[in-house]
């Protein structure tokens, strides 16, 4: 039995994390195993990488380090977590995974969506079963973002770079369409969350 | 004009920290710019980075990880400072480069040379031009460096994990005898020294 691996993607505060524990309860319903985890971070390593990754004063961090410090969390994450979850056959929901990188490190920083796939390829074979996209304006998800306190090092990039990070997660997600489900994150959460939970069910009917 | 890249490798208690200092005298008396690195770190990003890695709180740090984490590190060392420093014509000496890699998680941890190749050719293509292997029995090099306060997570390796590491070493240096230098460590320190001493002075006269 394996299990499945189920990542909510989306620009900063198009309402990732509001939508984990309702997702996550929903799934609970179901009687199967739930694991939640977040990118970076989810163990004691990546949260170490995270801190290294966001802390605002390593302003002069290049796009290579960023992506490589990105891998070697998430290499760590589906090694101790993710892949003995899978193998007993839980449900993992992850709050970003790789297509975050593609978006981020990807469109955002413009390395090149080959060389990522390479640094994919080596440090973690593991796809998504299922993708959620919040999708939503820049500048509103920018202003939502603005309630959460001090701001780290990527939430500080200028609105060009959010708009070439939200561009490319549209682009993956256009290209993928059977792992992917678009969300319009605009709208008020009680419409968004009944949208994952549709989206969160029929993937369920079609792979029981 | 370009400058070049020299650097000193070896296992716990070589005595490459203590020869740094005496190479980096030698190098500046020829009247060339000089600039001294230390990996993992060198860099602000490259020292948080180095405090993950070596942090012995990590015990379950995967090899993978551990791999990626030092490949971030020095992608940004080279782009932040080695790169520019060569391309000005400095001569850049560093305590431990790519090789240090290919010697502790290829060896040490297994990870297979063609992998860590890979990861040098994505994160990195810079070669040294010269390399000085500071080659000692492990049980030598670990009785000197029990001296020297407590041990970092990588450090606390058993002798087998050490015996592989050099025997990765020996074995880089035979590959590719036109870059490396192999000095037999375990004499005296004035004696090393002296060997380091025409090593580089011969490296100056191959190639002003
Ligand atoms: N659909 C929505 N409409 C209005 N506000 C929302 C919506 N979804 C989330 N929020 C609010 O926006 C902010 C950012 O949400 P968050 O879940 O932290 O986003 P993310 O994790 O994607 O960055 C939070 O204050 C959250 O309550
Ligand atoms: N040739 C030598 N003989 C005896 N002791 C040495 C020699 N070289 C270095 N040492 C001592 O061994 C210890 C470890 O040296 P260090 O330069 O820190 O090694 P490394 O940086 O290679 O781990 C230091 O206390 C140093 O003074
Ligand atoms: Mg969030
Ligand atoms: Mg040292």
């Amino acid at each position: 039995m394996t299990g499945r691996l189920i990542t909510l993607e989306g620009g900063e505060g198009a309402g990732k994390s509001t939508a984990m524990a309702f997702l996550a309860g929903r799934i609970a319903a179901r009687g199967v195993e739930l694991l939640q985890v977040r990118e970076p971070g989810g163990t004691e390593a990546g949260e170490a990488i995270r801190r290294v990754v966001l802390n605002p004063g390593h302003a002069g961090l290049c796009a290579e380090t960023e992506l490589l410090l990105m891998f070697a969390a998430r290499a760590q994450l589906v090694r101790e977590v993710i892949g003995p979850a899978l193998a007993r056959g839980a449900v993992v929901l992850s709050d970003r995974f790789t297509d975050a990188s593609f978006a981020y490190q990807g469109g955002g920083r413009g390395i090149d969506a080959g060389r990522i796939a390479e640094l994919e390829r080596w440090a973690c074979g593991i796809r998504p079963d299922l993708t959620l996209l919040l999708d939503l304006p820049v500048d509103q998800g920018l202003a939502r973002a603005r309630g959460r306190g001090p701001t780290d090092r990527i939430e500080a990039e200028r609105t060009e770079f959010f708009e070439r990070v939200r561009a490319a997660y549209r682009q993956r997600a256009a290209q993928e369409p059977a792992r992917w489900r678009v969300i319009d994150a605009s709208r008020p959460l009680d419409e968004v969350l009944v949208a994952l939970g549709t989206a969160l069910d029929a993937h369920f009917e079609a792979r029981p």
